[in-house]
């Protein structure tokens, strides 16, 4: 899987690209990730990329230009998607992220910034468009990061396989149950019992009515989703 | 307003936290980042701060020990909270950041890692659990990063009046409306006329308009939320 991302702020990842899980799929080339900033290609003498919006307003928005020059410049692999991270697309769940993990060879990601992009981008340059959710951030690298981080899970060889079974519980669209570890006893407060009884049956149960439980309680809009379950 | 990030990866934050809008507010001490790692709270000489899930299961839980230890070695300020990001947790949204940013004077952040947290730091340590979607990532590190800087871009100072006012029109429920700047004419494909009318009253009405066909369109969710508007 390659990855291209559109970005004022390249610097911005140099250290979550080499942290952690991430950044030992990175190492193991699981995926590659380029960093292509349209400052590069902006025309004027200025290098400028934002300009006022028309019919005013506040705030600056990227011009369509170097955007566009930018993703032109890129090596293109047979399956790809151009991909917008703003607050007006589709919001990121886990199905999408799979769908991005297994049908593509190549996901160009543009990082929004200032008040947004110039709409020409989104009509014609953009194929999807996600969101990360109902919040303002300063800057679409965040978003991206969380995209890429999640679809490179996903990719065989970032995680172990038992970790990939762990993510498929979460998508039968249930929260997960209550976990505990040693010590069994931590200033009076006592890992449930059954947990440690032996019992694989009623530990499978406990666990499950656990999740049901917390599903309604926390989320019911995601439990109404899932419909009657019993 | 100062954040306590308890995290296994600090490393991860580096170049995000010097990067950008964040970066240059935290370089004006518009608000302050402390990183405590766990792993320096680990009482037995492999410093080790994960085991094995009671009951069976996949992946490594983080032991309980050093995350209370991490938080209790912390100072503490009047108004604070404890918060663990997980999948669990309460759904990110703009009110909930408005909340954490107007409410209180210390945030600390706990990143979960591995299958998960020990269920009595949840119980008996956290006072409130976020989630940054219905996804799944491999660390707690990005979630915390984008509630770092989503609360900050709300402190005093961070952007300009006007940036804050059109968050506010995020908060109205609405997608933003389309926005165009310069060139009037790029490949074919030009401004809507009405944008460059000058006609103040008919661009606020397209907007609006705008707004509520694309809300409309893309997040019926949303729309339906915010009940008969007219």
């Amino acid at each position: 899987m390659r990855f291209d991302l559109i970005t004022l702020f390249p610097d911005f990842f140099t250290s979550p690209f080499s942290s952690g899980l991430l950044g030992k799929a990175l190492a193991k080339k699981i995926a590659e990730v380029h960093c292509c900033n349209p400052r590069d290609f902006a025309t004027d003498k200025h290098r400028r990329v934002d300009d006022e919006p028309y019919g005013g307003g506040v705030g600056m928005l990227l011009k369509p230009e170097p955007l566009f020059a930018a993703v032109e410049s890129l090596p293109t692999l047979p399956r790809r998607e151009i991909i917008l991270m703003s607050p007006q697309g589709e919001p990121l769940k886990q199905p999408l992220l799979q769908g991005l993990a297994h049908n593509y060879d190549q996901l160009i990601v543009i990082c929004g910034h200032y008040e947004g992009v110039d709409d020409r981008v989104r009509e014609h340059l953009v194929t999807r468009e996600i969101s990360l959710g109902d919040f303002v951030l300063t800057c679409g690298e965040i978003p991206a990061l969380a995209l890429i981080n999640g679809v490179v899970r996903l990719l065989p060889g970032t995680v172990g396989k038992e970790e990939s079974l762990k993510a498929e519980s979460f998508e039968s669209g249930l929260l997960d149950y209550p976990q505990y570890t040693r010590p069994a006893v931590f200033r009076d407060w006592e890992v449930p019992e059954i947990l440690r009884s032996g019992n694989h049956g009623a530990i499978a149960r406990w666990r499950m009515e656990a999740q049901i439980q917390r599903t309604k309680e926390r989320r019911p809009d995601l439990w109404e989703k899932r419909g009657d379950f019993s």
